[in-house]
């Protein structure tokens, strides 16, 4: 169990909020993510770390694709709670949303979003929980005029809670 | 060369801004990044990528541990440029600082920063221009109260650039 101290630090750093999907086949899932950022600049890669109970995570590796759809701040909470608190064992989450299929197969989200990657993933680094998958970034999407939302707004704001896969879950 | 609306994807991905430090023995250095990131809540595990070229890459190399200290928003400019713009091959930047020695030998810094944290490496995954260092927190510290500074802000208020070693350099 960590302490107050590391608790409190580990709550100064900053993300994003994203939508990470891929696909099996005509399958579709995706799920919410804080732990998404771009690792190099030449060539452009990005890394999202998914855990390896998700079946988003299953979906990535067996097609080697997925892409990044990141949220807008006005995401209503219904929107980000069927992302980030169902599992797509349960629930078709792509019968919900506008979506458009990339080249790979994988889905960016239309909805609630402000603009979304494609990424063929290069490495998958084994985390333990989480695996992180890392790739070259095929193409980049602006969707929607707006600001992205950011960790902290959902927090502080939304007053947003953290599900229990996630890679900066906090026991409350 | 990246298309402008993947250019303009990537701009809408959250950051921090962080001094990311290590030592050689009594030698201390430090640099700024924005990627820094929790990767895995049981055990807690943070990952910074770190460019190559760089003697932080250097020395955490040497020394398997280094320190992320989380900058606070009201940092002025010429503080970041210290950290960000100014190799330790030429300059002691520690010189400069108020700083506390980790257990493991590294350097937190006291000057406006908000928390730290102490970090042990267990992986470090070759990413080509970058190595991305991912480790234990061994433990946390609050520093200072403060608003920690994120790249949005960087960017947007103070109007800062970023260096070219960074992960997310863009020519203007």
């Amino acid at each position: 169990m960590l302490d107050q101290q590391t608790l409190t630090a580990l709550f100064d750093v900053s993300y994003g909020l994203y939508i990470v999907s891929s696909h099996d086949g005509e399958k579709l899932n995706g799920q919410l993510t804080n732990t998404v950022f771009q690792v190099t600049a030449e060539p452009p890669r990005m890394a999202a770390a998914v855990n390896k109970q998700n079946l988003t995570h299953e979906y990535i590796t067996k097609s080697g694709c997925f892409t990044i759809s990141t949220l807008a701040q006005d995401a209503p909470m219904t929107f980000i709670g069927l992302f980030g608190f169902k599992s797509g064992r349960t629930v078709n989450k792509f019968e919900k949303v506008k979506y458009r299929l990339c080249g790979c197969g994988a889905p960016l989200v239309l909805d609630h979003t402000v603009s979304a990657f494609e990424i063929k993933v290069s490495q998958a680094v084994d985390m333990g929980s989480h695996t992180l998958f890392i790739g070259d970034v095929v193409c980049g999407h602006v969707l929607n005029p707006g600001k992205p939302m950011t960790y902290e707004y959902y927090h502080s704001v939304l007053k947003g809670k953290t599900p229990k896969n996630a890679t900066t879950f906090k026991p409350s």
